[in-house]
């Protein structure tokens, strides 16, 4: 029995589940967990302070997932979700390596969904600078199918419109247009919508994309292999948590008000606090 | 002689000047100083691992500021420049408390000019969340002149804009329309540019405004205050850095290719190079 593996034999049914992203985008996919497990607790963590990840490097968003992974631990999880697309990128790998609990990123599911969806073998992935620059999609893409071709598409601006809450309207809609015509003009036949913040603005990408389009909304998949992999680990809560045991728990390391007010938004639920940390205290020893 | 005079006598003419940024915009105040005093040696810092500052809280900005002044203290600086609205309206009170060596920031400056031009007593404001918020440029204007209305309009599009390069284009015209078309429509004669990345769309936003607005850009007024504070002090420097002096300096905390690129399209001088610091390193004592 490796020391993981012992390790993994103490966890707990009813432990919590981590969840982490830069900001509020993480979110999709703790809507897409309360929907598929809803008998699982959830502890998520939103790194407002330091958000977007995005535009960074790998070190400082490795050394910014390492401070939250420590972080997130302290509530004795039994697995944690990087529901951030940059961080998986990036980070998860070394994540990975560091714990002993099990992980699962949003980019290994979306990219399984999207080498089964494909009919013509053209992939488009739409993201951030970081995520396309990373080239994770086609990798893992071209692990599973080597026939398939994925075309990259970094499109910084959706973020920020995104959080300005133009989800729908002209502008979004041209910018929209700008960053996608390429990959309607190589006739991808599926979409991975490579960003967390993207599935808020999938209406306005379906419009530009046309019917025709597969769109992969790693939220859903990411959910979908979470249930799976505690199922087989047998770490699936089988009871939904008594009253007042704090079923969800929000943390941000910045402006906890404004992230209840947008994640409100999202997620239909009634979040009603979220509480401010200082994760740079959870830096290791280097 | 209080204790800062006594380590005000020890400062140098020939030390460097300290200006610090979130990113990139604070680009736009150093240039302003290479132009009006170019003997001056310059050591810059944008904290692109954490940027943007605008849309992030007062405690927050403050810490990261202070990790900045610590940081740029380690040159013997002669005078601290903080080149960010954002940090300027939440922070600066703070650092001129714990800080002995002579600072200042954007705001003032460009409330002082904004205070002189207007003839109508109605000025405007576009700036980040956080400036606007905290109604610093209101608070200082009113200080000088009872008489004058300053109404304030948060504009978080405009930075996101500016660095995916949209300096001039149909989407940012669409997106400064809506922001302003309050301000037009109450007839201010002034507006300021608050937010270092704005002098960027300065042509945009005359388009909008029209001709008979006068805009205010607190870069080129914070750089005549520098001057003059200086001169005061007897600290400008007299005699140009010799060759081979490494005049300018540029740090930034993440991405540091990117970043002069960036800094290559506002300083038409050719920045060479830039390096990477661990900003984080630099917390005091809580």
């Amino acid at each position: 029995m490796t020391e993981a593996e012992v390790n993994r034999s103490v966890l707990k049914k009813d432990a919590p589940i981590g969840v982490f992203d830069s900001g509020v985008g993480g979110l999709t996919v703790v809507r897409e967990i309360m929907r598929q497990i809803p008998n699982e607790k959830i502890i998520y963590f939103g790194d407002t302070a330091r958000l977007p990840y995005g535009s960074k490097s790998r070190d400082t968003v490795t050394r910014f997932s390492e401070q939250i992974v420590r972080f997130l631990r302290t509530f004795q999880v039994k697995t944690i979700v990087v529901a951030c697309n940059t961080a998986s990128a990036y980070a998860m790998e070394r994540l990975e390596q560091d714990t002993d609990i099990p992980m699962i990123g949003v980019v290994k599911p979306g990219a399984k969904m999207a080498a089964e969806m494909t009919r013509n073998g053209k992939v488009g992935v739409i993201a951030t600078e970081a995520t396309i620059g990373s080239g994770i999609y086609t990798e893992y893409i071209q692990d599973l199918n080597k026939n398939v071709t994925v075309y990259g598409k970094a499109c910084p601006l959706f973020v920020p419109l995104v959080e300005e809450g133009l989800w729908e309207d002209p502008v979004t809609d041209e910018i929209a247009r700008r960053y996608l015509t390429e990959l309607i003009d190589i006739d991808i036949d599926t979409l991975i919508l490579g960003c967390t913040h993207y599935p808020l603005i999938r209406s306005t990408l379906r419009k530009i994309m046309g019917e025709s389009v597969t769109l992969v909304n790693p939220a859903y998949e990411t959910a979908r292999e979470l249930k799976e992999m505690l199922g087989k680990l047998d770490l699936l809560c089988t009871e939904p948590p008594g009253l007042g045991s704090n079923r969800y728990q929000f943390y941000v390391s910045d402006k906890a008000e404004k992230f209840v007010r947008f994640a409100n938004s999202i997620i239909k639920y009634g979040i009603l606090s979220a509480r401010t940390v200082n994760v740079e205290d959870f830096e290791g020893r280097r």
